[in-house]
């Protein structure tokens, strides 16, 4: 039996790489994608996630959602580090489907809805469109089967601040309604992502693999690559969305810890995930009172990695 | 030419450790002790310094100061960590001597007005005092050698809040004054002081080495013990306030790095220092805005133990 997801998704590069391992695994079970805004805007999201769909001779529902936060003023894009199309700035063909009618916050409910306890909602952008979905129907609360976020940072410290990381600094509110809604959830974010490191072997492999969609996961690498290389000066790149999906299917690659989540929504810092172990007592009780979640707090890098490109090529 | 020092403390077990080594090592001249409250009342604090002194057959002034947070309301002290009386509830001697008039921020000032560029402030408790004398005569921080404080954590977590260590929750806005006035500053925090464990044969060589002062040492180190047994599991506690010692002395054992510090004031991560490393580029221009600091990230734990046990004994 495939395990049924909806990946809620902002592509740019990374969640390409993740798209495609959606599209490839034999126990994934790609049920639609949501769009969201963040590494890009929401219509060049929509955009390529038609697009890489359909370079893996798929048709997958696509159903557009937020377009901005709930409540802050929006940052810009990530134009240097995900291209002004989101994939690296190569030439991409054209895209025949076009997205649902439905929002991807109503696509969301009627889902979880039809299949109760069946779906997995695998979230790898701001969390707007869950936060939406909650909003609309908050009782798909009892009949999801999983949340997985790729997002946050407990020890690692942030990407976009020294303590924030970039999907939870992007939409602070809409992740402290997500991570304390209290589904059963689990928490993929740089503490886990930054042990996994995509070479350039690794996407060689993957590109000879995936025919057309490995051209554009591999030009746009390259230009993703570019940045970690002048940033933080490695060569290659952090997979981080493709791990929410490793967790998923390999969570022995992973260590977690239970425990409870707070986003901070103002101040220096805003969208920092701040967790506190269940077993662990602090001063004042607040902190035990949000409900409990997993946190991956490490990950074997190279399994992971390895991970995705068997599940690629 | 041993190195002249002011310690700001608020004795307090590990207080009372490093107040030791400040008493005792040769290349140390301890100028003064400054007061504060935190793992005490400032009246305790003023006692135990004016003790620990007597104990160690010296003569060395105590100025108080804070008896509570520049802004804050004041949290209750630790009384479960370092007893009711500072001291793991043992039974004291009687204090001959009695505080200064001064009080701590003006003994600051004048002290380091006398000899200027040669006086180390060493900072131990929530940092009221360093704040109160930055207000009485903000050009110390050119007259000053360094600032040394324990406090603040970046990658551990806290220890009073997931994300908060206690010196810094404590008094925040005193916090982010003193860490960002622009003086030579060190962050000695729980990155550096939780790879330190005082065990029990260390503590039990630095008793047989200290005479009466050891009596209290030992005796004060059964209490604290018995928390970090009971709420950490381990047999041993970590000499915290030393570490700034022996950071002062022996450099070479942390690791450190330049940065720019922020101490959040409010919310759910109040007291936390955010630290942005000075090669590390951020979105938002403000974290590089604060003056350079220095922060330690990590510490050679035995050779630091092996340090304070040799200061000792």
């Amino acid at each position: 039996m495939p395990t049924p997801i909806i990946f809620d998704t902002d592509p740019g590069v990374d969640d390409a790489q993740a798209i495609a391992i959606a599209l490839a695994h034999p126990e994934i079970e790609l049920l639609g994608m949501t769009t969201t805004y963040g590494n890009v805007d929401v219509t060049t999201a929509t955009h390529n996630a038609l697009l890489l769909a359909e370079l893996a001779g798929q048709r997958i529902p696509v159903a557009q959602g937020a377009a901005g936060p709930l409540v802050k003023t929006r940052f810009p894009p990530p134009k240097h580090i995900h291209g002004d199309n989101g994939l690296g700035n190569i030439e991409l063909p054209e895209v025949q489907g076009r997205a649902e009618t439905l929002s991807a916050a109503q696509f969301i409910v009627e889902q979880v809805n039809a299949r109760p306890g069946e779906i997995t909602l695998v979230a790898v952008g701001p969390l707007g469109n869950l936060a939406a979905a909650l909003q609309l129907d908050p009782s798909i609360v009892e009949r999801v089967r999983r949340v997985v976020v790729m997002g946050g940072s407990i020890r690692e410290g942030g990407n976009v601040t020294p303590v924030a990381e970039a999907n939870l600094f992007n939409d602070p509110h809409a992740g402290q309604r997500v991570l304390t809604a209290g589904w059963p959830l689990t928490l993929v974010g740089l503490d886990a992502t930054h042990r996994c490191v995509l070479d350039p072997d690794s996407m060689a492999r993957i590109a000879a693999g995936q025919g057309k969609l490995g051209e554009v996961l591999a030009g746009s690498y390259e230009f993703y690559k570019a940045f970690y290389q002048q940033a933080l000066g490695f060569d290659g790149c952090c997979p981080h969305d493709s791990c929410a999906l490793a967790w998923l299917m390999k969570p022995e690659l992973f260590t977690a810890v239970d425990g409870h989540l707070t986003v901070v929504t103002e101040g220096d810092a805003e969208g920092q995930t701040i967790f506190a172990p269940a077993d662990r007592p602090f001063i004042a009780e607040h902190w035990s009172r949000t409900p409990q979640v997993q946190v991956c707090l490490n990950a074997n890098g190279p399994a992971v990695v390895e991970w995705i490109v068997e599940t690629l090529s």
